[in-house]
């Protein structure tokens, strides 16, 4: 992910993309960052390297608990991800969710909460294509209605959920993650619990299954596996991986924002419209070990 | 890319994720489909697979004829993806772009062109978050501007496109691949000349340049090479790979359309709004051989 201010002498071709307002806040100064939970923060250990996934338990408390317990008693250690999707989703878990019932409990719907203004939500977009306003709760890419006094978080890439059947309350163990244009669609019907916040790349070389099959890989031996999932705050505190993730609250996020919202690079020929995708900000995260 | 109808068994499990209106021909029957012309589609063998491009000379002519002559010469043999961003883009070719000049013609802007009757349009949403309509011409994600009487392609992942300096008339041969979320603020801002229609998930393997760098990978060892590059046409008949894409102008696929706009599997809990993202609607292809 693009975070960091590039070296001076590279703005000019950064311009190119229009990066410079991503990584030079506008305020003046350095961006605020924070660090992870380590309760909140799950570290995978996949074929090709680390993947950090930061949870979240004010939006989804039991799917949180459950997770950081099937974390905890080694459910996903070996495990794989069998139904993988070129831009949409990569599946993993024990193929519970696909029809073969584990015994494990099922959770009950957390697609959406009520809004409070304790939440602190920096706004995006207002109206978004698919919600009546966009923004960032404590760095997760979300969705409010304030006419329905209702909040959610949103589908973009990296956001993790559960899967489930078609009952809202059938999820159990199973989890995707996001690897393609945002499914915004699948919001609120699904209990999103948490995000990528670092190693995006590890996850897109999971390995895809045949289109032929709905991106089932039937074969155990073609899957990408789990080698582990781990806690961070399991580990000794000097060997407890976090990621620095954007404070999403800073003034320098809101300033990021508004840069992105109103482009005057030179670069821009035609001025783009004066709107963001929530789901096309940068606000992942960088490894700190 | 989830193109083909999954087995019967597996539909309960794909309307998780509301597949089945993707893959299903809402009219019934099979989806329409078309071969690419071989002039259009240039077949880039990668150190991890094939991947294909279909070119767009409606759009982007010169840009077009530019490609497909550096092609012929051979010039992007050897070449490398110097600066790739996970969830943004990878760049490829000489390095040109980033300020080291080469000898090849600069190319005009083609950014967009005049709307006429005469381009096959299927709407998909009107209006979109970045422009009064969207919609697809010739399988490629487009917007159009009926007031203004102008139409243009849009930046959706696969879009392939030549980078540029602040110059609008600067590009000339490097060019990149969208691999994250749609930068869609770039539309009208660059010449996009072509769309992956076959091998995204090898695009996904390219490895990234560090964040630290603005995603450029300075050491020449690290980056992933582009082995060759080559025109189908200019194949033996028997030995053109071809991809075989949705034809968007079909009654299927508007079909397809529509019953994304509206959901009505039994899997959503919450009924999704009536909306499109023109990027996110599968409209890619498989190999044929």
């Amino acid at each position: 992910m693009m975070l960091c201010c590039p070296p001076g002498k590279l703005l000019p071709f950064l311009m190119l993309f229009g990066l410079v307002t991503a990584c030079t806040p506008a305020a003046g100064g350095d961006a605020e960052w924070r660090l992870t939970d380590p309760d909140d923060t799950a570290i995978l250990q996949l074929d090709d390297g680390t993947v950090i996934i930061e949870l979240n338990p004010t939006f989804a408390p039991t799917t949180v608990a459950q997770f950081r317990r099937l974390v905890r008693e080694g459910f996903y250690d070996g495990q794989s991800f069998y139904r993988v999707i070129d831009g949409f989703v990569a599946q993993g878990g024990d193929g519970s969710d696909m029809g073969i019932a584990n015994a494990e409990p099922t959770i009950k719907a957390e697609f959406e909460r009520e809004w409070s203004d304790q939440l602190a939500f920096t706004s995006a977009q207002k109206p978004d294509l698919f919600a009546p306003e966009t923004g960032f709760i404590d760095g997760f890419p979300a969705a409010r209605d304030l006419e329905s006094g209702t909040v959610w978080l949103t589908h973009c890439p990296g956001t993790v959920a559960m899967a489930r059947l078609d009952d809202p309350n059938s999820s159990s163990t199973d989890f995707y993650v996001v690897i393609g244009q945002a499914p915004r669609y699948l919001d609120r019907n699904l209990n999103i619990f948490g995000r990528v916040v670092y190693g995006m790349e590890i996850v897109q070389r999971l390995r895809r299954g045949p289109s032929s099959n709905g991106g089932m890989i039937t074969d155990p031996e073609e899957r990408s596996v789990i080698r582990s999932v781990t806690i961070a705050a399991d580990l000794p505190t000097d060997e407890r991986p976090s990621a620095q993730v954007i404070n999403t609250d800073s003034e320098d996020f809101q300033a990021t924002l508004e840069s992105r919202r109103n482009r005057d690079a030179e670069f821009f020929h035609q001025q783009p419209p004066p709107v963001l995708d929530v789901c096309q900000i940068p606000n992942g995260g960088q490894l700190r070990q």
